[in-house]
């Protein structure tokens, strides 16, 4: 069964949900590529890169990021933008960094259009969380050295009553997204269940022109000078990296 | 510091490791693509869809994947060809189905070029493990449900003498790679940490038109007709999955 979903004008109508990749206009993907050439509006959130944003020639573009001292907009404003350009359009796409779903809140917004019920593709892109170390030789999973990895978010909802993650876990390789603002309390956990001298390799700014890579271990990186957006990598396939780098 | 790496006619050479993304040739990156434009030589594995090969239009094509009944290439082997190859050419791409640092045993490739002195550069990809979730409507992550999530590998190397894998992940979200073959064994080792009616969703020949969708529990996947290659989602994420699909 196809539904065929008509926007207010009577023309059929797509929500395409779509992964910037990491930050490199170059890793976005040929599919990502041309929804936002077909696009008639594009919703994006802050991204790694604004570049990114070229590819969406005939596009009105829709900022829904958060900005400094600006109230920001709520998940449910965001949602309720989403539709009604829906409705109003033919092309929209919702373009969000790395993949619309690790830690995207994709999910949230993908419910918010089926229960309009209207049509939405979703397209993947490389997240950061795998992306940002392969670019820079940093296997996230090795042979001998780390057969499973967790990805997590360093940033719980600060309105949880209740925090969700444990930080207990069992995996080979931990690699922390938007984790350089909890860094000493989350590592101090996963000291509780890994080695202190495991490993640590901070990204910076990943597969960005102002990357910056700092190495430490669970026990000293928070002495390290770290400035966020960066990613968290633990484990000891860190020294797969420190081995081609001579360090 | 920049250093010059020649190849055996005095030319500059690179080998570029490159992830293929998870099958459909559109989630493939635009620096993927620009690489296999620009190659000489392109060793492959058994990817997911050949149609991919089809952007390395000036290359000689090197198939070093597994053959049914036939003697496969063992990784010392593969490595000897990257490196002869990279000796005598300007450009060669070694290509690996989603993300080459993903279980795609890229690490190994790397650290033997980098004993050669040769320059690699390294293009990840969209990780099946992720992509394919997407690009169904299953987010990997999801407010509320699951803040972290692990990837696994379900087919540990058969020469190991003691597993690795333990099975006791404490992320919300498991996904395996290559889990089929050992499904029965790895359900009953991850119902020892979580619940036997944690919902699991399995995806056949993700992105690809012969894609198949299976859902059932961590009690009775096993059950149900399942045939590799297969991704297993393993969480109570695959619930928003079953939402959109009225399931």
């Amino acid at each position: 069964m196809i539904f065929l979903i008509l926007n207010s004008s009577g023309e059929y109508m797509v929500v395409y949900l779509v992964g910037a990749g990491p930050g490199d206009p170059e890793l976005i993907t040929l599919k990502a590529v041309n929804a936002l050439k077909e696009a008639d509006v594009v919703l994006y959130d802050k991204l790694a890169n604004d570049e990114i944003l070229k590819y969406a020639e005939n596009a009105k573009l829709i900022y829904v990021g958060k900005q400094a001292g600006k109230h920001y907009k709520k998940q449910d404003e965001i949602n309720e933008i989403l539709i009604k350009e829906a409705k109003e359009n033919e092309t929209v796409v919702r373009l969000k960094g790395g993949d619309p779903f690790v830690f995207g809140r994709g999910g949230e917004e993908m419910l918010a259009l089926f229960k309009e019920g209207m049509d939405f593709k979703l397209i993947p892109g490389v997240t950061s969380a795998i992306g940002v170390p392969t670019t820079i030789g940093l296997p996230v999973t090795h042979r001998g050295v780390a057969t499973s990895f967790t990805l997590v978010t360093g940033h719980e909802d600060p309105a949880k009553k209740e925090k969700q993650v444990k930080w207990d876990f069992t995996a080979d390789t931990i690699v922390i997204l938007m984790g350089i603002g909890n860094l000493a309390e989350n590592t101090a956990e996963i000291m509780k269940h890994k080695d202190p001298d495991t490993p640590v390799c901070v990204i910076e700014n990943g597969t960005m022109e102002n990357q910056r890579i700092i190495t430490g271990t669970l026990e000293n990186i928070t002495e390290k000078n770290i400035n966020p957006p960066a990613l968290v990598v633990i484990g000891h396939v860190v020294n797969v990296f420190k081995e081609i780098n001579h360090e």
